[in-house]
């Protein structure tokens, strides 16, 4: 069978005799059908996706949490595949309320690829895991021919120990919560597209990519077990992680769309391109759902970091039907917000 | 600048204009290179390269080890890409004397690959976790265009506690300690080489794939501290394994060519082919250097396990120039055994 590549943009059931399409990999509803139906039921994944699993290791509890990187370009405004690779990991570790202690570190490079190039995206993961404090201890290298692979792909995999009162889970917002958010969001996305050859922007625009764990940190510190849920909005934006958190937590979430922090070259190259912000991927923004006797302290406590400088309430949780998230706008009117269904940007991270 | 093939069979100094070759995944001097001196600088990684790294997570001693999975072909007599992926992330982590206690798993899919193939692929994976008591807690999945991957890749990470009284590491062999190997060589690289197409081979080769943390669990019991060193001989075969162990020891290494069991049809396929049995991959054997006193009894231990049924000593560790490995052959003679030093087999885990 040859696919439509129409067909990745809108959602198809799947029956064995289909292919994987590029919407498999947005992060958004086709990805989610493709979870449920081809590889969760495989294995025995106890309650909702997170972004990192909780072990207990013989009484210490460890958060454990992987992440392949196949970003194009591999080198970007504000980053590179090295150092995105060690913030992804290092976020999801840290969404689950842990202290990343340890990366490890597996390449797949493909025949002929520039030994400097190798050298510079190697150099930027030690620079950022250094930056951050959490050391490589492992790896592992592959090299396949050539036309096997498009350059080169990570995987960073961390491990992190759980911060002392901390809880945050997906399936733990509860009505009534606020929502908070980091800072502005929609940067990395076009961050990556804008150096994509041939599309001939020039912009201002850098990724956001940057660690969160020390956010996260000084959030449970001051919060503890109030700060019910934490999710970085990679892939598919916010998205897609509102509707997974209210999903997981079975609850609404309404947002005040205005009050979401776009910054103005990004909401101008999503205008040009027709792209909703809220489904752009981030790497450096993180939003929690907060009991609400804690949230002023839990914002301010984001606001004296860096990271969280500009972080702000962006709307509640609510009761209603489960899984629903809707945004009010401007005219105050209210939408619902749906995650992206198929791709919008392909090899984002 | 273009690669001359041959260059992958011949070890070349790494300068800045160069590329990745083929060799640089071989498991052999090129890789050892490549990882002294590309890799390992950027990081300030403690001591010699082991199978694992050993963490201290709260005082609790945690072992990490991560596995990308290029195989080809994703199906090969005795395993797949799936099982594979287990087997090696397992292993590894065993190999710092640890129990495994959970696995990642982190997909790079291409699209057009096949649901149907997924599917066979993720069931693989979940039986043999299943299989080996090691959950697959977390994972990942990414999806890149046609022709930016060969189908479908894996990375497998693993987290496991070491096991009382165990120290294992490549760098603690001693003179006087015994070499124990727990069962034939060759088995997995000829198995795979002949499931390639257009090989016409027809032969009853099964990989050896297999979880070894059983035997690893069972030898430590007997032997404790006392064994020394272990490695799964896997990419560059026994030979890697030993040059490895022997340099990060700072000792030699003595086999006994004609006692190392190479089963009949995998010599009869190196013979064809002009193959070292001694640099052919293995996922399902392991070798040890235990010191003298317990070797006895830990082998009696592994030979009462069905993964190490045929366990036998093979060697002595001994004085003398530090990394040397030699084999005293049929005739009395003795060789010395190197690395492999580019590619012999490509894609073979």
């Amino acid at each position: 069978m040859t696919v439509d590549p129409l067909a990745a943009t809108c959602p198809v059931p799947l029956a064995e005799n289909e292919r994987v399409l590029l919407g498999h990999g947005s992060g958004g509803q086709l990805m989610a059908e493709l979870l449920t139906e081809v590889i969760i039921p495989a294995f025995d994944v106890p309650g909702p996706l997170e972004d990192a699993a909780v072990l207990d290791a013989a009484g210490t509890e460890l958060v454990f949490s992987t992440d392949s990187f196949v970003v194009s370009p591999r080198f970007f405004p504000g980053g590179d595949i090295g150092s995105l690779a060690v913030h992804g990991t290092v976020n999801d570790v840290a969404m689950r309320g842990a202290r990343p202690i340890a990366l490890s570190l597996a390449y797949v490079l493909e025949e002929g690829l520039p030994l400097a190039e190798l050298r510079a995206v190697t150099e930027s993961v030690a620079i950022a895991a250094r930056a951050a404090g959490v050391p490589v201890v492992t790896g592992d290298t592959k090299v396949v021919g050539r036309g096997a692979a498009d350059g080169l792909y990570l995987t960073t995999t961390g491990v992190g120990l759980r911060l002392p009162g901390a809880r945050p889970s997906a399936a733990a917002g509860k009505p009534g919560d606020v929502v908070l958010l980091s800072g502005p969001i929609g940067s990395h996305g076009t961050a990556v597209l804008t150096a994509r050859e041939g599309l001939g922007f020039d912009t201002e625009i850098r990724s956001d990519s940057q660690p969160l764990h020390d956010l996260v940190a000084a959030m449970i510190t001051v919060g503890g077990a109030a700060v019910h849920a934490l999710r970085d909005p990679t892939r598919g934006g916010l998205a897609s992680a509102l509707n997974e958190l209210a999903a997981a937590s079975g609850v609404a979430v309404e947002i005040d769309e205005p009050g979401v922090p776009v910054p103005e070259p990004v909401a101008a190259i999503c205008e040009l391109l027709g792209l909703d912000p809220l489904h752009v991927a981030n790497e450096g923004c993180l939003v929690a759902l907060v009991a609400p006797e804690a949230a002023d302290a839990v914002l301010a406590a984001m606001r004296a970091r860096p990271e969280g400088a500009q972080a702000l309430a962006i709307g509640r949780v609510l009761e209603g039907a489960p899984g629903r998230v809707t945004a009010r706008t401007l005219v105050g009117s209210t939408r619902v917000v749906d995650m992206v269904i198929g791709e919008q940007l392909p090899r984002i991270c």
